[in-house]
């Protein structure tokens, strides 16, 4: 198995959704507006996601005898997401941000899949239902935009 | 209400525990040894409660009115926490490093205690609330190395 | 007891609700706008107690020996409710078509348990429940369009 | 990704599954014969299954930017199962419709989950999931006409 | 209000619903044959259904000032349901048995329900919740008969 | 349907009702004795039964269209029962007005069952269903003075 | 294993028992005095373990090919508990009684216990069990006579 | 301890939060408009959370020997909280009331804080607890109007 | 302590629950006929109480300090239990097997149990509690045949 | 941190809690009278309580470097607290003693909490919340006396 | 029934599982060392159990007329098992010190249950499952020394 | 379908599972060593794991119309897996032996999911998410090795 191909897929996904999940609460916490109480509901939930599928990838690198790298630094340093806002945010741009940022993640997350399809169908399956997921999170918040 | 000097408190709080609960989550991934085991388990506790300890301290500072910020490039930046070292770790050297930076985190939230008496008994009474816990598992830690 | 015309009230709710129940669901999966969210939520709620009411009645006919007929195709024919459009459909459309919906299950209802004191106190009670239900769901989506 | 494809896919698959679910119902009120009680059971539980899948096949669709219609007018004249006889229905009669029926449902979605390989991994991923759970209710039903 | 009348009514189905759970709990522990499963675990959902229904009666009983009296004496001298045979029970027989004493006792609860419209309410709703219940149980039997 | 008078039938219902939570809960507090145990949490389950009645009440008046009124000032004016005393109360004296304050909303609420028959069964049957509770009720308390 | 002999005794128990459970509800309905509330809680306890104790004598005996008995008239006739006596009873009259019949009981079953330890060990064991919990229920109605 | 001036501070809390979670009830069953879905669940949470503090602060009065009154008409006649308006209410107009009754019923509870300083600092800590809880449900309603 | 002679005892009924846990599960997923649904179900619960049963056999055998010998090799070995045959297996076929090695079993530790009572009263007590588990299992299983 | 007068704090508050939770337990098992029902479930609620207080109050030492001593020679020699009494004790008894014991505990501790208001506010606050149920609890007791 | 001799075989037991919780409860205070954590916890699990036990155990006596001691003097003076030493303990040394103080415990209790085979199967039988347990939790610490 | 090329790769995983979850059974009670806690506790997580595995491929296979072999003569014939030691095995042993043969188990079982690529989706994602699962494990055993 070539453990490296695999492992930086698993490593750049680590570092998408750790920083996906920050984002997340860091707009749980800011959000305004009218629709302020089911979004700051449906952002915790999103949270929850994001944290247990980032715990799912680094523990499939460490299995694989990868050491997946979540320290803050690195995330910093490394994501390819779209900056959030800082200070109170209002809830239609929350609402266009995150459909911004979970297309990012779910572009980049297919491509790795048709990729695994050779190289591990296990890490490949892992990252097919984290996409589920998300592409599923994605509709519940891009559908309040239309 | 000094909100300005409270929500400093506050935010660097939150930076201080946003960043243990990554090393945290990157120990829990990357400890190695005979120990294994019992310290994953017990890491993982650890980042539950300093993640709920978070979200406690960047509630109270929005309902205060000021704006939190949990970023990860903020918190990259302005963390005082040593930074955990990359790769798989030995037991023992999690152990060590955890003691350590629970007292960084400790001393610094104590001081915060000690201003608040006199700013809000309420954001006083959160931060003993955190400290409390951080101390029950710095012991918990410590009892390992004695 | 006259089963033959009990059956026939039992049949024609069978029919009402398990279409209000497609369309609850219909709804819950095409619903847009920027009350997406707590409206899908409803929905989910309104499928799961008409359901359950369907099955109550369905359950009730039998136990009496008429057998209750609840297939596709029965129900599309016979089914009095107004057509829920197709496509996905905006939040306010959708809180009108249930309110509409819900008044025409309910008023149908109302004259069957009118008709059922003197034909069968326990079929009656059944349905009296049912559209306690009913009326609290129609108010919850009415206020929303005041 | 070519949405129309996969959707047409879903959307026969939901009026599949939403067909099934209300014969699955009907059953389960109409069986009649000693084997009465595990039957009316059993295919309480297929309901739910069934249910289940149709709402996030459904679910899928729309995340996808399909519109899924699962409309009882839809669904009655677009639904390929055999239909159930109305009635009261002997218990291994019972039995040889939901085997029958199973085998249509799961031949079809097979089909499906051969064209999805190549159009979408995450669509095929759920279908597999489905058909596993549907091949288990076939074996367990078809087991009784050993 | 008629306590004496009420009473005796709610005295009267106290005894019967008493009984209905000895004999539901003696057919549990001696029905044998083939069907042995689903009858032993049918039968112990009607005793429990049966012994909350008796207990229900009884409180509102002695709710109106009336003592109620369920003492074996009393259920033994007092019952009017058929005896269950003694000794182990074939299946199909245990059937028609339950079937036979349920059609007893609903038909007499009926009548007071009839009764009660003018003398209380809230008695009366008691038993047609009762009653409906037990129809169902009924059918349950009853359609193992088909 | 005449909103008006089945909505002043609730309005009425659910001023006593709130008068009665506010009472127990003023007894839960202030009951002494040697029976102080049993009583103070007895008080307990009997505010949280009169809070739930209090609140179908509310909201069947307001499915009806009826704006409910359970502010406390029209509860203070227009409730009809019997003042508690103010301070520590003895035990035998709780039971004494606990018993009595519950005859007067039984007294008052089956008189509006009796017109209800006619207004709406839907809102009868609610008050039907807490009458059966609040009458178990008083009788948990007279029992203690027998 | 000598069956019949084995049987008896766990008949005799089933009869003591059923008796037990049901004087126990009589009393938990009928029960009057300052001391109602604990008391009536207390008998509902009581009932619960003495039905889950009677059913597992009876399964015994079914188990070992002896049919158990436990209809009306069987108990009725063969019972050898003290009768209770019939409509409202004061709490210490309750007591007292509910020590009687236990002590009655659990004299019967210890003399059981002891033949049973030639004739089957497992039997023995069950019963001891039973024992045991019946007279911790005799020691808390005794000590409120105490 | 100087109960009297403990025991006034804690009065005046029990009727300050009795009429709050008379008014969030209130205003749960009237809010009307296009965010009633998620105003009518938030409003139940805060009058569950604002109860549970009523009953903690009146339980803290008895357990210092100061009789708690919270009754309806002492409610009525010393809240100092703003009237809320009968008949339905726009949900705007719901979050702004909320808003300011909360900051009437956290202004006066901080002046307590600070008194009971030297007087009891188990009764602050009572009041702390209650007022971070307050403060967090404020910014939750306050959210909506920026 | 004959730790030798009891571990003996324990090594051999661990021997034959665990081929027996082997056998229920093999039939559990092999059964045919018209009584599969209850079979199936019944078999699992079987292999639960059996598989519980073993791990405490074993659990006490290595208390005494015997090392307990549960691998599949000595298993296939030592097991003194009929073979169950390969393949489907039709109803009453099961039945009938399940009924005869329950009977070796049950015999076979009977026998430990009254050698126990000499030498260890703790793990006599233990066997005693599995024996009357099979020998209800054994019933349940029996009366089908009946 | 001043660890010696913190730490001897905390063990003396450990021994009278540990005193405390067995004088409990011991009266739990020895109270006798006509209130034995509520008193003998209260002492057990009083007994988890202390329980978790005093594992909290050890805890806490050794969090910050104190070993704690909670042995019973220890406990025995040093407890403050007057005896309990020997044998069957009445249950007005029961309760006068609590109340003395209760007044001891919380008065020695409020000593503490002053004290600890410049030494430690983490431990002061974990003193406090101790308090607030142990006077809640002295309460309860104490008003079965009023 | 010698109570006295029963009684006085149940009071040593009490006060030797007095002590051992207190013993348990101390050691997981103070243990130390590289296995502190699966030790702290197993500490914690080993003392509800024998606090359970103890509690059964005096519940035994009481029930038999024999009034049980475990206050903290009467434990202090009578109890046989080894002191536990004061401040910070090692984890081999814990271990150690555990399974030599459950080796005292089960010497006793085995003696007992030898002599009450005569005078009670009732309470032998419940010494022998304490026994179970506790000699599965000698061998789960003794296994530590392997 | 290939029905029997299918079902003989899940017939060899049947095997290679049920020697796993006898292996993890046999070193969960003979483990010694310093590491005995947490080492006793995951071979329990292990076996539960890995049964519910095998009872899924087993399920999977007779769905398919392969009738599994899971009898213990079958699997002692058949296992590939390495022997585990008899007796008592120290915990470093333990390890080594359980990182192997999961090593055995998931190189067979990745060659088997190549295969199925073309003859069964729905095998195949059996079988992935199987050795996901396994994978993990075998981590979290080699990780004590490093």
């Amino acid at each position: 198995m070539d453990v490296e191909r695999i492992g930086t897929d698993l490593q750049d996904t680590l570092v998408e959704l750790t920083d996906l999940s920050l984002q997340a609460k860091q707009l749980h916490w800011n959000v305004t507006g009218r629709h302020f109480l089911p979004l700051h509901e449906q952002l915790d939930g999103l949270t929850d996601e994001v944290r247990a599928a980032a715990d799912a990838v680094a523990e499939r690198a460490v299995a694989l005898g990868y050491a997946p790298d979540g320290r803050v630094g690195t995330v910093a340093k490394e994501s390819p997401l779209a900056d959030v806002v800082g200070g109170r945010v209002a809830d239609t741009e929350v609402v266009a941000h995150v459909v911004a940022v979970l297309g990012t993640v779910v572009e980049r997350m297919r491509r790795r899949i048709d990729t695994l399809d050779e190289l591990d169908p296990v890490t490949q399956d892992l990252l097919i239902g984290i996409v589920a997921g998300l592409e599923k999170q994605r509709w519940m918040f891009d559908a309040q935009q239309a």
